[in-house]
């Protein structure tokens, strides 16, 4: 096993290759992030890519096969981040993640770049799997929260977890995206409490 | 005044050009729409739609400047139709606009091609501007349902129109685009029901 030597540079040639790689791999990958967040997904070929990285076209070939590989593993860093609070309230909880979502929907990169992934996502099938996939770690908190709160017998264990989500998520991204109006913490909690006191399930 | 003449093939030049215009424009608004839906926005370019409406590119910029102005005219006709119904009873007014709206959803080209302007309105003022035309129409019948309940007091009058659209229109979207789970009659009831029983407006 090679020792790491800290504070000095690398002297193989094989450790300078690996570096090269893992540089001009982190610009690719920057660059595709930039183009997609300014253009939209249309903007983003390997072109233009290899112009704003300065990376070789060969080069990004070598590491993804096409463009879509290439947008899905930019866009693997672009899931909303989330972890589920335990306040023992399910209203305080769901509306910590909630006030978390709506900040992220009005400042953060994803969601700028998300209906581009959505558009696409209606007619390919590769880029509607990574937009699942967003969608089911965006949904992890979301998911531990109600549950605890049914074991706790807070919500009735008949309450499916995707009606609340729906009735929770649909209203914030409804603002951000369709009717572009502003995401005020007291709409956030009005949904909120709607979304766990409002509905009775009736199979 | 010149009079119309039913039952008569038209003879003036005039009239043959006039009417060749409008079969070209319509074949190129056609044209227009089916890319839009197949391809998304990005699929949308002059050149393609001269290909696909087999109308020289002149003649389109002869009478859209640009592919925006093209764009804007062939989604025009994007406008999810719905009347206000006048049921006596707020729910069944909105449970009719809502099963209509899912029904569209679930069906209606707009529902594809709407991702791809949401997108672009991230990003280019005009289609954002129509884009928010579009919305503005589709409020139009929720809007009158939810005023007139709003005279005969079965809504509190405190209640913004704006928050019950984005509780019930905001989960129905939801379903469509984000998480991409059927649109079911008992699940829109629900949503309606959960939107104007569930939050109690506090300023």
């Amino acid at each position: 096993m090679k020792k790491k030597q800290p504070f000095r540079p690398a002297q193989a040639d094989e450790t300078n290759e690996d570096e090269r790689v893992r540089r001009s791999k982190k610009a690719v990958l920057t660059a595709t992030f930039q183009l997609l967040s300014e253009t939209g997904l249309s903007g983003v070929t390997i072109d233009a890519v290899s112009r704003r990285s300065r990376v070789a076209k060969t080069t990004i070939y070598r590491h993804w096969p096409s463009r879509t590989a290439l947008v899905l593993d930019a866009c693997s860093k672009l899931k909303p981040k989330s972890e589920a609070p335990d306040t023992g309230s399910l209203k305080d909880d769901v509306t910590v993640l909630a006030i978390n979502l709506a900040s992220g929907l009005r400042s953060a990169r994803w969601a700028t770049v998300l209906p581009s992934i959505i558009d696409a996502a209606e007619r390919d099938p590769e880029l509607a799997n990574l937009h699942s996939r967003m969608h089911a770690e965006m949904m992890t908190a979301f998911r531990a929260v109600v549950e605890r709160a049914q074991q706790r017998g807070d919500l009735s264990r008949g309450r499916r977890l995707t009606e609340v989500a729906a009735m929770i998520l649909g209203p914030l991204f409804y603002r951000r995206w369709f009717s572009r109006e502003p995401l005020d913490e007291g709409f956030v909690k009005r949904v909120v409490e709607s979304a766990i006191t409002g509905a009775k399930e009736k199979p």
